[in-house]
């Protein structure tokens, strides 16, 4: 049998004091938790997006006040939590990291975000993660009671070879806590959610922060959760709110069995492997 | 030095009668030719979208009046022409093939669609390609004094795995015949052909035939040119027209110097391979 649950996004106002985002996100959480299974947080809600700001910000994974504070509001509210990222130090290295709590507060799943984000648009925006970052090294998805989850932080969902692995390797709903940005935000956010999920077949919930028009990097907003067929069930706006969408899993078997996609690959001519 | 030229989309109208279907797409050609580098015929032109027509309306390669036709065409016209598809009769077997023509009148490439259209989806559109057509096994980008031209086929674009592929082999501008379905098309068509081009950083140019209400198959039309940042640059209506596009391919150099996709994929964790 396949299950039905309710993801909450959570499209939260990231400010520059790290214990106001910290009480805010787990105050988000209270509120989403009565009303779904698994709360999601956006990418850097702990931290503005700002590659100066992260090694200021990150924190190690057994000495972490923010992991800490995710960990106790899952056990507090029985929910499942992916815990957007947050610049995560380790061994002199600093991480793009995303951690998927059980409603018992354990991490049951780390994803470092593989792909950084290193652009230079002609006078609109340049950003160079990896200034600050280190890219992970592995393809994440993490078997739950509600289903299996495929986690990829942003830039990552520009991969179509990654989503398709995560994919393969049976993910039906890929998690995406991003910030685009107002140049690639308009123009590539919702087709690209809904192509992945369409040409993978599973469900896609993508959680952006909210947009502040002040901060250094101006988050498009936009959280959306779309459906295998490539539709978009919900979006939010611009500003902060909760996203709420019921995500039911056994529409992934009808629709793979109406357009057989995965088992129409013709793997006689092409090959995608994960090395 | 990258080349900049238009391409002509013929959105046409196709009949039952195949020798109107040939009268029909080289009397387009020549209103297209006066404005255009490339003109491009949709799928199955000479011949309507039904799986039981394909083999009376197959031709061998060889001795084919629509092929003869379009090649005097390019001729007559001095211009390239991406001939869409048609039944093509080989050895007992009849493939779905699309015939790239230069304006000396010579066939320069051929793609035989690999990944044949085999769907059900319950009380909507139940369509079984396989049972009169064989699938070809090969992936085609062609030179050309324009630039490098990749063809593949509607459902073939379905598969990522594909059109990165021919990126990688450096094709700039991927062109689609395609007849994609009143169900399909409205939710699937637009954003499918932004988001490959936007993944392989290249221009896509999809060709629908004009919409029969009448038909076994409804075709959804919609015939799309799409740059590179995914931006739709034309798109058609539903019924008979000759779309114009330029295709500046100065462009692919200045996006992928801005969002360098392709370089930034994480050969070292997946590998994507030719068989």
């Amino acid at each position: 049998m396949e299950n039905k649950f309710t993801v909450a996004l959570c499209q939260m106002q990231v400010v520059r004091d790290k214990n106001e985002n910290i009480k805010h996100a787990t105050a988000m959480i209270s509120e989403a938790a009565s009303n779904s299974d698994m709360v999601i947080l956006p990418e850097m809600w702990n931290c503005p997006y700002d590659v100066s700001l992260f090694p200021e910000y990150a924190e190690e994974r057994d000495n972490s006040p923010s992991l800490e504070a995710i960990s106790r509001a899952a056990i507090e509210e029985e929910v499942y939590i992916v815990a957007g990222s947050i610049p995560e130090k380790q061994q002199g290295n600093i991480y793009n990291s995303s951690f998927l709590f059980n409603p018992q507060g354990e991490i049951i799943g780390v994803h470092r975000k593989v792909h950084l984000f290193d652009i230079d648009v002609a006078g609109k925006i340049s950003f160079k993660e990896s200034q600050t970052i280190t890219a992970g090294n592995k393809i994440t998805v993490v078997d739950t009671d509600l289903g299996k989850i495929g986690i990829c932080i942003c830039y990552d969902m520009r991969f179509p070879e990654l989503l398709r692995l995560m994919a393969l390797e049976g993910a039906q709903l890929i998690v995406v806590p991003g910030a685009f940005n107002m140049t690639t935000g308009p123009d590539h956010w919702k087709p690209l959610i809904q192509v992945r999920a369409l040409d993978n077949q599973v469900f896609m919930a993508a959680v952006s922060p909210a947009r502040d028009e002040n901060a250094s990097y101006v988050a498009y907003g936009h959280s959306i959760v779309a459906d295998p067929w490539g539709t978009v069930l919900k979006e939010a706006g611009k500003g902060e709110t909760i996203v709420y969408s019921d995500v039911d899993l056994s529409m992934i078997k009808k629709i793979t069995s109406e357009l057989p996609l995965l088992e129409n690959r013709r793997s006689d001519l092409y090959q995608l492997i994960k090395k």
